[in-house]
């Protein structure tokens, strides 16, 4: 008997050497609520149903010691997209302007949803998007 | 004025540089309803309310020539988690038997829900947890 395909994605995992810095962007600027966090290894938030894992390669690269966890470690520039309407991504332009964060894109999809890119300080691609960006993708 | 918090992840992003032995892995095995390919960069699928995306980091690390869509690109062991019941997690150990995937890990965490964890073609690390994993996180 096979399981049915997942319905959701519980975890989304990013990489940052500075978690700190990580800390200030997804808690401070995005106002992400943290639940959980292990000084030089990990930095959690709740997004709705969801979960932001935030880790630092260098320590995820090495057993923990506990729990029989697999490693795993990126490098490089990650992507996440948050859902957002039109009317917040308007807002969230103008929190980052006033943090001095730069916007990387700004633009309408052929569909006409809307994006707005930014870096986090590690330098992930996040993304704001209206969900109907994926609305009218046809079936497989 | 602020925008609320992000209330939900639209996309997830993972890469792998053989994006047919991707397909394999999250289409085939896995069973996710694919909704996007562009052969050599990427291929998507819808998990529920969300998207993952399965990005080829040679590719999209170059500027697309199209719409501004800001260059990412990740290498190394990412991470992704779905959701699943723990009736699902024993079939899902099945069926990742019968194809021959190795079980990376199983084990109830300490508030003593399941997870299971293989790696997807790329090495990802890619787990399957019942979602009250994170119910009993205390508030920030």
């Amino acid at each position: 008997m096979r399981p049915p395909a997942p319905a959701a994605i519980l975890e989304t995992a990013l990489y940052a050497a500075d978690l700190e810095a990580a800390a200030g962007f997804y808690g401070g600027l995005v106002g992400l609520a943290e639940i959980g966090r292990a000084p030089g290894r990990h930095i959690f938030y709740r997004v709705g149903s969801g979960i932001l894992l935030i880790f630092n390669p260098a320590a995820t690269e090495i057993p923990s010691g506990g729990l029989p966890v697999p490693t795993h470690g990126a490098r490089g520039r990650g992507h996440v997209c948050f859902a957002a309407t039109r009317d917040e991504i308007a807002l969230w332009r103008a929190v980052f302007a006033a943090a001095g964060v730069a916007i990387d894109a700004e633009f309408d999809w052929p569909g006409g949803a809307r994006s707005l890119y930014v870096r986090d300080p590690a330098g992930n691609s996040v993304e704001f998007a209206e969900s109907r960006l994926w609305d009218d993708t046809p079936p497989p």
